[in-house]
């Protein structure tokens, strides 16, 4: 993985600035949205740059994709959540790494990763079933099947929810697969070259006090991702 | 995981800047070096973020500590790394999730997390002595061991490779953990709640075509993050 900016195709869904552009290595960026949706489908967490006087703060969220948007929820009084929620431009982007790739050379290595940039400025869904219906998605997005379990919002709890929603219509994805690619003059080195496979795994769910004992949901047991 | 900002309390390794604080939810905050070294030297991924005519961009880099310092690297020509060794401003940001949150309510659904968010400006390392202890630290931060086999950079490499530190003096650590916490009145609900678990694990290592039938080295096959 090296600096990679978002490349110069553009398509009917994602018509494209030149700031999105993938100029490092284009060759592992993509527009295509069907790949955009599976990297953004099976991640946990994004990471949302905004800019207050000058200065990037990068802060990890929870997020889901609803059709061509993301949901971007938090507290009406965070400071991340008062700039997003004025328009300011921000970047949001999901990582998924897959695998540490060991070439002959140190210059070589490398990581094979999936990684999905969004540009755009981030709306504030008012309407009260939106922000009920996009709340619900989240928690759909992280544990399907959890929210016909779990109570849902109350009128308090919805007020001190701000919901966003962010246009996916500027996103590239970038991607690394494979083995490694060693210079000619390195191939004949007494050195190990491959790739050591990343996983995010799921452990066995730890019921809090109140439900020790009581049956596991099938959606907790069988978690995985898309 | 809501939105969070980085807390009050100041120390003698970080003096902070009111725009430090964590404001969210402020003692899930810490400025303790041992507590963001330790979320530093497990992470593979930083998530860097610059910002260009207004506009944030956030992007997956490696990266390593080293000492009170973060340590990246790329290419010269890329723009991110152009306007990192600008000294523009910068964010990194890194993130570890370690479980999926279930509250009886959505509302206090979460994520177990341990993140470190990094304020500053990067320097570039110009000394060619400091630039390859600087990518050795790099390859020896990802894969411990590595170095001694794999072929270090010549100086065409050297000479296409920026390296930049960036120090720890403004960084803050945000930290999770633990069951979910329910109101009192959800607490009779019919309705699971716990954590599950989420690690990042690590797969039989493939070996490419060339160290097909070749021993694999113990790094590789005892391969884990610290």
């Amino acid at each position: 993985m090296t600096p990679s900016d978002p490349q110069t195709e553009s398509s009917q869904t994602n018509p494209l600035r030149d700031r999105s552009r993938v100029r490092r290595v284009p060759e592992r960026g993509t527009h295509e949205r069907d790949v955009i949706d599976r990297i953004l489908d099976e991640g946990l967490v994004a990471h949302v740059g905004i800019v207050q006087d000058g200065q990037p703060f990068v802060i990890p969220m929870v997020y889901a994709r609803d059709g061509d948007d993301l949901i971007l929820h938090g507290s009406p009084a965070s400071r991340l959540m008062k700039i997003l929620a004025s328009g300011a431009p921000c970047s949001v982007t999901v990582t998924r790494l897959d695998g540490l790739v060991l070439a002959r050379s140190t210059f070589h290595h490398s990581m094979n990763y999936r990684s999905v940039v969004v540009l755009g400025r981030a709306r504030v869904v008012e309407d009260e079933a939106q922000k009920l219906a996009a709340l619900e998605r989240l928690v759909e997005q992280i544990v399907p099947g959890r929210s016909a379990d779990a109570r849902g919002p109350n009128a308090k709890e919805l007020k001190g929810t701000l919901v966003l929603r962010l246009a996916l219509s500027e996103s590239t994805a970038k991607v690394r697969s494979g083995p490694p690619v060693d210079e000619d003059d390195d191939r004949n080195l007494p050195c190990w070259g491959g790739v050591i496979p990343i996983e995010e795994t799921f452990g066995a769910a730890i019921a809090d006090d109140l439900s020790a004992g009581d049956p596991t949901p099938g959606y907790v047991t069988g978690y995985a991702r898309p």
